[in-house]
């Protein structure tokens, strides 16, 4: 279960996918030097490898313990936090005013996901902190910024988002969380909160000496639905005045869930102000939750994405290194009878290429997105534009890829994948929350044909096909596969609300295997060149030729076999019977 | 957690698919009358409900326990089988002189799914039994059968298969176990077995008073490879002289696995004839042990691609009454905004009719491949070549079936969906075991792409072909699959062994999903049929429509976008690059 950063890769998709470059050109990110750049991918997974790597299996066997409120985390979980806290990894893209490096999104990202592939249930403690962040700086005052964001900047404290309730889940807008302002006396000004949350991830644990839960709440009088929401900030402890955590504020942990996979992260059901005053400050405008939420969410639904290409990565790290050293079977229609390592025989070298094709895909459509959110950053409007699109294909498709990836992982290893030590099964299990939470794909699916496709009449998806059609010049799968984007573009844009969400999933398929064939294409294009000039490593380039052509070769053709699927309307989809 | 047997499914695809009217026409199969056919399908499907599906989570939960050798079943197992056996529903389709009924296999299939829908891991103790009997038809002295067959086909005892070693897995010919014949005293003509097996399903337990271990050994000097295995019948405890288990016979369970799932069914490994003397019976002649092993083989492989049937009907049954009562969101685009039960949304009901598509065209794909086993049974040649076809086909597709839908059904129910107390999440774990074992689907492709197609010169392939394009004649999308899968086929068949090795898997599913577009046809004509004259339950027939509607419109295109992968050959798949 050896885990190797794969920091050439991350290397070169940083350089032609995300355009690192092309970030430090501007003031705000030239401290991205590619000196910079390669010491923090090196740095973070050496980090990642050596600390994170070995707690994989602990967290998954000795979950953490819930009993009376508290959790505690499996040993050398706090140790390992402290480390990351200590050697200064917390959130780099944060402004240097509240303690952060001011580096580009793109790179916190990639620390994150070196993280999660070392181990993937324990990062989730690092995902949501970022989204905490983000909220505070877009609409957070500065009182609040700099109370809490230094803290949160260095992962001194973790943040937690709150939105889920037991009637509540992918219709946020149905919660029934309550904040009454108080009017008077020393806590004038914040909230009574109360309420129960489910599915808090880290929502408690003792990593830290206190935990920020950003929850949303519905103030008196607010309209039903998604418009009467308002965001606070809630901390498990308030603070001093020196800003030390310092009073207990009836938040507590009623118990942690029974999961089938990332055990080592714990998620609670979380109760507010029951038997003792919970305080929170408001974030924003009241009835402003949802606008401030979605800034969490854009954040933590592409680290969630991100979560894909963790798992993906690792599994097929895995997979590769035991295809690499089991030995079963002669070649068939060979002379030689002896038998070979398995990563040998065709089918498993099939099943390791599309690990990691799929992989590499994802990884390139995820640094893509974060780059363009970047890039948006800069002023550049389209950059932008493009990310609101790009995010529900990175939450939505990544995550399906880690799942095939752990699944195909599990039947590289034949019968020892299926039993526990393995560790392969492992990843099955965790891989298969991310297309679960932080919106459901289907919610994505829908956030694509609905909000995002709706965008300037559809132009900004039709942009998207425009630079994968223009890309796909030497590559006729693609050619066909973007043809069958616009040709399903055309028709959603006209068609009704049900015969647009009826061919969602698909359609959400098709567009995002595309726009992962198109950065696959651009990579086999730049691996070509660097071989051709004899620059970079031949090894490494040559497997890029191999798994882009897969990729180009085998992915893409199946997904323009999704357009029937994605036309076919809200007319084939029948109401369900019910069972007896 | 409720599982309602799909008996009227059943009878629908024992009428139209199995052809089980065309059986009972010949005397051998006269007692399959249409009353008797109801009586066991209604039966079975009862007693599954109320004797075995209560026991799924317990298995899951509490699993066997192995301590000194010994493995105690969890509670209530051990009744439950009793039950089984006092009920005679043990193999049906054994011949009336050894206990059995003279049934068609199909209907023992139908037993077997029933259990298996109620309780996966358990029922594999009733998947091995039948592959016992099967080889000791074939092979076995008559003395053998009258001593083992009652019990075996009763259930009394069970039947095991020991193929795996550790280092003999997809490659049986590698395994190292002996066997020496005794050539004096009381058991001259036995075979002293020696060596260790592992991965042995149900190979220890408390469920019986004896195990009849069928091993694959090898005697002194013979060739290396499955040329020189023979097949062995190793009692846990041999018989006295009243046929009664008496004589500890040296066979030891060493162990029992940790798995991902079917944790209701004990893994074992097997010691023979470590401490004390292993005797055995040799089955068939020295040196023959493949032959017949792989009349074990196709049994128990027909029955694992029934576990993809299985796992699918009761992850889409759990998924469907969830999502008729978990009330989310009002419709989009509706007018009216109060929440709607989850079955209502577009994509959850994608989702639904994906998983009742699949396991509908899975359960299709596994009756038809039984009835042709039958049919060859009768005489009928054909249908005994085509269930040769057929085999890889049911194993490995309805085994990926089965995980597919199982996935789908913990995405429908959201983040309880990823709860193990919700019960989605151990269908999944289930399910993910039937890939792996009775030869990887990857063998199966190979199976399919090498002895398989090469039979009659891949007249047999496209004799199968012939008959889908012919079915197709209505359906367009089966039509064009149908082309690519002929198309495919010649190309395989004047392919090298590496190329069709590195298309078999894509290959496999073409021609898989080609053969279920056919059979859901078959079935949606016949629907059609029942509606207009006014026959049957109209809500079935109604979600007949609808169900191989989805299946042809949506899922049969999929499979057509899979040619080029498998036509992509070999040079498409480079040697892996070795990781650091």
């Amino acid at each position: 279960m050896t885990y190797t950063p794969p920091t050439t890769e991350q290397l070169f998709v940083l350089d032609h996918i995300a355009r690192i470059d092309a970030m430090a050109a501007h003031d705000k990110f030239a401290a991205a030097t590619p000196d910079m750049v390669e010491a923090i991918v090196n740095g973070i997974g050496e980090f990642a490898a050596e600390v994170y790597a070995p707690l994989n299996r602990v967290g998954d066997v000795q979950n953490p313990k819930w009993e009376d409120g508290k959790v505690t985390m499996p040993p050398g979980f706090k140790e390992a936090y402290q480390a990351f806290v200590d050697a200064g990894w917390g959130s780099i893209d944060a402004p240097e005013a509240y303690g952060g490096q001011g580096l580009p999104f793109t790179l916190a990202t990639v620390i994150i996901e070196a993280l999660g592939t070392a181990d993937m249930g324990f990062t989730l403690c690092n995902i949501l902190t970022p989204g905490a962040i983000h909220a505070l700086m877009a609409y957070g005052t500065e009182e609040q910024r700099q109370t809490w964001l230094p803290n949160l900047v260095s992962g001194a404290w973790n943040g937690t988002m709150n939105l889920t309730e037991p009637a509540a889940g992918s219709d946020v807008g149905a919660l029934r969380s309550t904040a009454e302002k108080v009017t008077e006396g020393e806590h004038a000004g914040l909230y009574r909160i109360k309420g129960q949350k489910i599915f808090i991830t880290f929502g408690e644990h003792d990593l830290t000496d206190n935990i920020v839960h950003l929850v949303l709440a519905r103030t008196p009088g607010a309209p039903e639905g998604t418009r009467g929401i308002s965001l606070f900030l809630v901390p498990k402890y308030r603070l001093d005045a020196d800003g030390k955590p310092a009073h207990s504020n009836g938040v507590r942990c009623a118990s942690i869930e029974h999961k089938l996979g990332i055990h080592g992260s714990p998620t609670a059901v979380m109760i507010y102000g029951e038997d003792e005053d919970c305080l929170g400050e408001i974030v924003g405008a009241e009835m402003g939750g949802m606008r401030a939420m979605f800034v969490m969410m854009n954040a933590a639904r592409l680290l969630v994405g991100c979560q894909g290409v963790q798992i993906a990565e690792r599994a097929t790290q895995q997979a590769q290194r035991f295809a690499a050293e089991r030995v079963q079977s002669a070649l068939v229609g060979g002379i030689d009878r002896s038998p070979v390592t398995i990563d040998q025989h065709p089918d498993v070298r099939r099943m390791l290429w599309r690990m990691r094709a799929q992989t590499e895909a994802a990884r390139a459509l995820t640094y893509y997105a974060a780059a363009q959110t970047d890039f948006g950053k800069l002023g550049d409007e389209a950059a932008a534009m493009r990310a609101e699109i790009l995010i529900p294909l990175v939450k939505a498709h990544a995550t399906d890829i880690g799942c095939e990836v752990a699944s195909l992982g599990i039947q590289v290893h034949g019968g020892m994948g299926f039993i526990e030590e393995t560790g392969a099964a492992q990843h099955y299990r965790d891989a298969r929350i991310a297309p679960i939470y932080e919106g459901t794909n289907g919610i994505q699916a829908a956030d694509l044909v609905g909000r995002k496709l709706g965008m300037a009449g559809g132009d900004l998806v039709r942009g998207l096909i425009d630079d994968i059609a223009h890309g796909a010049a030497d590559f006729p799968e693609l050619q066909q596969l973007a043809d069958a984007c616009r040709a399903v573009t055309d028709w959603m844009v006209g068609a009704i609300t049900g015969d647009r969400l009826a061919g969602s999933y698909p359609y959400l398929t098709m567009l995002a295997t595309a726009t992962c064939g198109w950065l696959m294409a651009l990579q086999h294009q730049a691996a070509k060149a660097a071989l051709d000039e004899g620059s970079g490593d031949r090894a490494f380039l040559e497997a890029k030729i191999a798994s882009t052509r897969f990729y180009l070769g085998q992915i893409v053709p199946a997904a323009t076999g999704l357009a029937p699927s994605a036309l076919a309307g809200d007319a084939a989809l029948a109401p369900l019977p019910r069972l007896a």
